[in-house]
């Protein structure tokens, strides 16, 4: 298939909840990338995050096999460093070849859960 | 009316949750692809289905008429296959004429249901 | 300011919800189109509706003052007709000067309220 | 790091609810906007504040130092004066450099919170 997407995206909006309601893993309280490669070719995927308060932590590596979807969950990054829960936070996502983003958040720190997402920002081609 | 949109979009969030509260069909969890069709003729789409473990789905065809909405809820797609609950996925949508396509998603597993939207990627022209 | 925006965007979602939990007006399940005109000069605004079975509704004209937003409640559109409850539809959103819009929805048919809101579809200029 | 994001964005949707329940600060009801400034040097914003009834607020100015991201809660600005609750706005924001602007609110109103999130609206460059 004819690649979609782009090279470079950011998401501004980034906090893992530190609590949670719900069976686990399911509700847990979980922040999202969700990375599509409908490319035919692997895509090796970069992640940095950006804090308010300290320099950025990164990259983490992540690759995407041919015509599949990584959903990946902020909460289970640990190579580098783990990403600290209730912290403000921001990623760049660069990939060697066109994917899509898409940013999602279930926050169960009360008794119902809460959703958000957004596509994240595409860079200029 | 001028034709508005794109021909070709990508949603990277993809998931249907196994269970519901509240009454169906209205909130019985489900994941919606809104695809409007302002142009003054028929929109024949297709929809792939891209997983995190296994080839793509698909395509699933659906007709748009002219100066029509359908709201397609991906929990009702089933020729050629069913798409599975509780697993990851992303879905990439193509027209033959402008389209503009918008992902919802109602999940009522907990007591109170939650929300998401965003506008889907419109691939570069 | 220089004008922000596009004349013409699309919301391919559209749902108002036929129950609310909670205090009029504020939480009555609402879809909004929030409109932003940062011009010097008043943006004359249509907005038309389209359905999936039947055919389009409006225009419901409306103008925004210069350098004023108007939170746009579907629910309230009655001139030419009211939006029905309880079905799905989309709009498009047409203003002789660029305008920005975003899509907002307050569902309180259960006990607590689910927001979902996403910027609106900008038309190519 | 090459620069990310655009030098002007816009957030049409604007409202802080009045009420909340569960922990201050973290579930008090509050309306974000997520700045990332993943560039070398410092970014020097200013927000300014639409409304319906009166003429803007502003400019709120806000510094973001290189490679970090700021969530400005709206709820915080004071000078030049406090925007109201229960009062719907819009927002524009401008930058020396470019940056990526993503807008979120939770709204803890009834007894579980509800959250929305969406990329700005990125001006034409």
């Amino acid at each position: 298939m004819e690649p979609i997407g782009r090279k470079r995206w950011a998401i501004a909006e980034g906090y893992i909840p530190r609590e949670s309601h719900g069976p686990a893993p399911e509700l847990i309280s979980h922040e999202t990338a969700c990375i599509l490669n409908a490319s035919d070719v692997p895509a090796h995927v970069s992640i940095t995050i950006y804090f308010s308060e300290r320099e950025c932590a990164g990259p983490y590596r992540i690759v995407i096999p041919p015509r599949r979807t990584k959903h990946i969950r902020f909460n289970d990054l640990s190579d580098p460093e783990v990403i600290p829960r209730g912290t403000d936070y921001s990623s760049v996502i660069e990939s060697d070849v066109a994917v899509v983003v898409q940013h999602s958040r279930l926050d169960s720190r009360q008794d119902a859960n809460a959703l958000l997402s957004t596509i994240a920002f595409p860079a200029d081609p």
